[in-house]
């Protein structure tokens, strides 16, 4: 899709949702007013409205106020400042223990470590999260995810208490923007949507093109400090394995991974 | 959250983003009118805005209109007629396949086979999923998402051309609603949310208090023919290992999970 075929949707087929979902942009910098409690909640009822998968409702959110623990979790997830700055810091955990209560009350044993089930509360998590991230800047709040939270699991896992079967799949800051940061460009549609199969020959032209306007977009944002593409960012980035502790921790959590 | 309390949060923040969050119910018959290109343009551009671990984009979706190739997935994800009666059906991918592309661009092996980088994919493409949901939702279409696409998944995986390092999280099928169903209850906010450590103590009272809600909406919804509770169906659905062939399939398309 063009940059013209988009602003075009855009003007077209604008409506006050479609603009929330493409204004996102991650805010590292909020204003100390706290989130207001009903707006909390009605982040958390549009977060649980999410599609589920069978209704499992695989998921669990903590939310963090306390000074002291968004402290030491702003360490945990690597120094990150804002998550200790912003005044509501949630932790999306994909969670099989409620399931397993669920099938405890009938005197049921659930099957419960199968990749399958790790899939489904992962994916439950980042779903009901998603919902809460666009109701959240629909309200004028801003948000960023923070993968961080998966540096030193097992302490947040500590910190937190959570029970085997739960695991912390990323954090959340949510708090009043103090900054306007600008959007940040993505892929080419082309890149990302294929028609009834997958075309492999669409990728490298993509990916292409998509070098070309980050360069730009880095030439700008940094005042022609680095013209850096996506690519050569990709490529350094994912060629040391990232978080090797995962599987292992999982497997301690009790998702076996089967 | 009691119901008053949602009622109050629904009137006071009431935006056409968390009505249109909080109003999702799955559509599983469709009309035969197809998705207009300029909304599925519109709806592809929302999810690409979704957030993404690192700018990675791991995800990919395959959209399918060819009437055989929606027949064949409607029988392998379970003989689900909606998925063959719905104009568009879209299959959401992990994908690391475009990231090892952007790595061999500068000659540069990537570490691709880790647990973290198939979470991040995972997530990824749950995340743009989301807000493609609450795009087209906006739009007046319908959508159901369906984890069926795991049934057979090495099928499916063949029949859209999937190379390795991409993999089908789950379906959607997208077209105007032909029907109305109400909204289905949710666990009470209780169950679900816990403030700055998890709760093991809030779980069994809310699996009581959501079961009561279930059996009354079940012996409407069934006219008096059944009263399941929630826990009682988990019970059942999850005593049986779900979809055991996955580890072994994600292994073989690349995914190593070490």
């Amino acid at each position: 899709m063009s940059e013209t075929t988009r602003d075009q949707a855009n003007q077209d087929l604008s409506n006050e949702t479609i603009r929330t979902l493409i204004a996102h942009r991650s805010i590292r910098r909020y204003k100390p007013d706290p989130v207001e409690p009903a707006k909390r909640d009605a982040i958390l009822y549009a977060a649980q409205m999410a599609s589920t998968s069978s209704n499992m409702q695989a998921y669990s959110v903590i939310g963090v106020t306390e000074p002291a623990l968004k402290r030491e979790l702003a360490v945990l997830t690597g120094n990150q400042a804002y998550v200790e700055q912003c005044p509501l810091f949630l932790v999306w955990c994909a969670d099989l223990y409620r399931l397993k209560e669920a099938g405890a009350k009938h005197g049921t044993a659930i099957a419960e470590d199968t990749t399958e089930n790790f899939i489904i509360a992962t994916v439950d998590a980042a779903l009901a999260a998603q919902n809460a991230a666009s109701a959240a800047e629909s309200l004028g709040l801003g948000i960023v995810y923070i993968g961080g939270i998966r540096n030193r699991i097992a302490e947040v896992t500590g910190l937190l208490k959570l029970p085997k079967l739960v695991y912390p799949v990323f954090g959340m800051c949510l708090g009043y923007p103090d900054q306007d940061p600008g959007l940040r460009p993505r892929l080419p549609v082309s890149g990302i949507y294929h028609e009834n199969a997958y075309r492999p020959e669409q990728i490298r032209p993509a990916i292409d093109e998509y070098d070309r306007i980050v360069s730009d977009y880095m030439r700008v944002r940094t005042g022609g400090q680095s013209d850096r593409d996506w690519s050569s960012q990709m490529a350094e980035r994912l060629s040391v394995p990232q978080r090797a502790h995962m599987r292992a921790y999982l497997e301690e959590q009790g998702f076996k991974l089967t």
